[in-house]
């Protein structure tokens, strides 16, 4: 008997997806250099070198056996210790190698941190627009995944509308910030805020309600911002982190859960990450992949090319009339749309060889997200298809 | 709120990672050369250089976007084609890439295949002794593991008591051959007889019973032995593999699923795995991982030193006294304990440095496993504290 709920779920194919294969089948026609392609959040340059080296280096001189053999359950204690203190000196928290469990980036992250402090039937909220897998992950842990709408002038959080969401059977709320879709970074502000309304609803309802922060644009600000850590902000904290975007390692898989040694039961986070392992498959990610990331943590690949093209599509996005709120970092940028149907405006921009995903697709319909991790000579060129495309369907502006 | 179901897990600690720790520890004192450590399945030997020389190749030829880049959904189709044909040549099989999906080792493996093939209440049954895992993983996804008693005179499966515990609820049959912690090959007649028995209860209780055929140990046979594939015997087979002991590469979780192209809804099994991976946050395994092992297909490591091993063992076990089924393949040996209790009988063992793993571990009582991926001159050295052993506590036999 094959499962019906996994059938149901090949039906809803992800429109990011949908949107990349468009994308490569229009560029076999007219040569992929025609298509710009704002479709997929893929790293657009290398990882730093010293990535490279350091798998070189372990490759030929460690001792085979042991290089590729069994992490411990709770992933490898020195690669753990070195995250800790990279946490501690960045962000002035007191982490150890018992607060860190490494993971298969933040899908493993969130999927084990998710199932450390929510049980079936519980709630997870998110704020809109939010990463659409957020959907699956709350759901293969048995959760109900509510979305809070958003405030669209800023995105940071609508405190109101949050409020009146939390309740009983709140377990977690999920944030994801430098954020994905919209490019918005929450302010220290947000962040106190956000932390005091979980401390009164946790006191009100009787129980911790923990706050999963998903941080891998974490690296990525702009403007010489500082990098924040909410988990400095709020003791009941599951960090969720991805080496996928600050060290352009998404098919490695590699990141971790970090549990803030104040949470309630910290000492028992990561145990129960390996207990949690076992049920779904995960165990540990790559031990060589594990070794050669505890070497780069001071290092990043260089992001300077994501500020570079925000700005440019920032100043040609306003030129030709789009409301858009100026992103603080990741390598998104999350515009109204210029019609209600912001599918509908997706569609036609497909004529201008332009691929831009719904904001539909992140529970924020009205607008769209362009993904803008490409060359920057690209960005340049799709200038002019964005201005025939803006002119030609709604006139001048 | 802590989940209390992972909390609960935390108390029943794996009896083979305490005894672990406990010959680490007795190491410590004595030195661990002189602990005759025989309770981990950790490989002994070096993987091959292929595979070395493979990941440096990639590492230093590969544009490092495209090299670490996400991997599709359905994991990297050169590599599915390329484990396909791999098996098709091997088997007689007629697997495409549509069929395989690569997975972090066997146990991201089963924990797929499970969720294919059975719904969360359903049963999975499995043959005694069987590898204490199977637990988590059935219970990870809803299921019951339901336990069939061993057939010790062979290990071979009791047909009379499987076929009384098959039924309406029975989902999928879970085998292991060769087996952990027996060491026994499923014969070709005890294949063929399996496959008729689900045959006849498929079409009794008028749905496809799933084999899920776990087979890590798959080229590790003795005796020159030809290497089975349970799926080339039952159609609707999920094969599961992982790399870690043909390649001693344990730590970096990877293997695969293989949907036999004659199974129930064949087409579907290798997109319903993507799907179940986004709830469990298993994704892919490292791309880099993925390209390295399918360039290491045809070859193994150098696996002669576990048959010597065996053989030397098998050969002072029975000198010793001891009822013990000579291993056809795996690294394992199973003999039956010199008193009914192995618990017991294993405890005692510890006083010689002995680490022995009592059978009840894996739903086997009064049998002990010796995990003998070790050096062939430490299984030579142990063999005066076992004679010890068995003499001060057993008497003369």
């Amino acid at each position: 008997m094959i499962a019906q709920t996994y059938l149901d779920m090949l039906n809803g194919k992800s429109v990011i997806r949908q949107l990349a294969e468009w994308s490569a089948a229009r560029g076999a026609e007219i040569g992929y250099q025609n298509v710009f392609d704002y479709s997929l959040g893929n790293p657009s340059v290398p990882c730093p070198p010293q990535f490279t080296e350091s798998m070189i280096r372990l490759l030929q001189t460690q001792e085979p056996v042991a290089l590729h053999g069994y992490s411990p359950t709770l992933t490898i204690p020195a690669v753990r210790a070195a995250v800790a203190e990279n946490l501690n000196r960045r962000f002035g928290m007191a982490y150890t190698a018992g607060h860190i469990f490494m993971t298969t980036g933040a899908a493993g992250a969130i999927a084990h941190a998710l199932r450390c402090v929510a049980v079936p039937g519980q709630e997870v909220l998110t704020f809109a627009p939010y990463f659409p897998e957020y959907k699956p992950y709350a759901e293969g842990a048995g959760l109900t995944l509510r979305v809070v709408p958003p405030r669209v002038q800023d995105f940071q959080i609508d405190f109101e509308a949050f409020e009146a969401m939390l309740g009983e059977n709140t377990a977690a709320v999920l944030i994801n910030t430098p954020n994905n879709p919209s490019g918005i970074a929450y302010s220290p502000e947000t962040l106190r805020r956000l932390a005091d309304t979980l401390r009164a609803a946790s006191a009100r309802y009787g129980h911790h309600i923990f706050l999963i922060s998903d941080e891998p644009y974490r690296e990525i600000v702009f403007g010489g911002a500082p990098q924040q850590h909410p988990a400095a902000y709020y003791d009941d904290t599951l960090t969720c982190y991805s080496f996928s975007k600050s060290l352009s390692l998404p098919g490695e898989r590699i990141g971790y859960v970090a549990a803030n040694p104040r949470c309630e039961r910290a000492a028992d986070i990561v145990p129960l990450c390996g207990q949690i392992s076992r049920g779904t498959g995960h165990n540990c990610p790559a031990s060589i992949i594990q070794l050669a990331v505890a070497e780069c943590l001071d290092t990043t690949s260089d992001l300077s090319v994501y500020e570079r093209n925000m700005q440019l599509l920032y100043d040609e996005l306003r030129k030709l009339g789009f409301t858009v709120v100026r992103p603080g970092g990741t390598f998104y940028i999350f515009p109204q749309a210029l019609e209600a149907d912001s599918v509908a405006f997706c569609r036609k921009a497909q004529a201008y060889d332009l691929a831009l995903v719904p904001g539909d697709t992140f529970g924020c319909p009205g607008y769209f997200r362009m993904a803008y991790c490409i060359d920057t000579e690209k960005v340049l060129r799709s200038f002019a298809a964005l201005e025939r495309f803006v002119h030609e369907q709604y006139g001048a502006r």
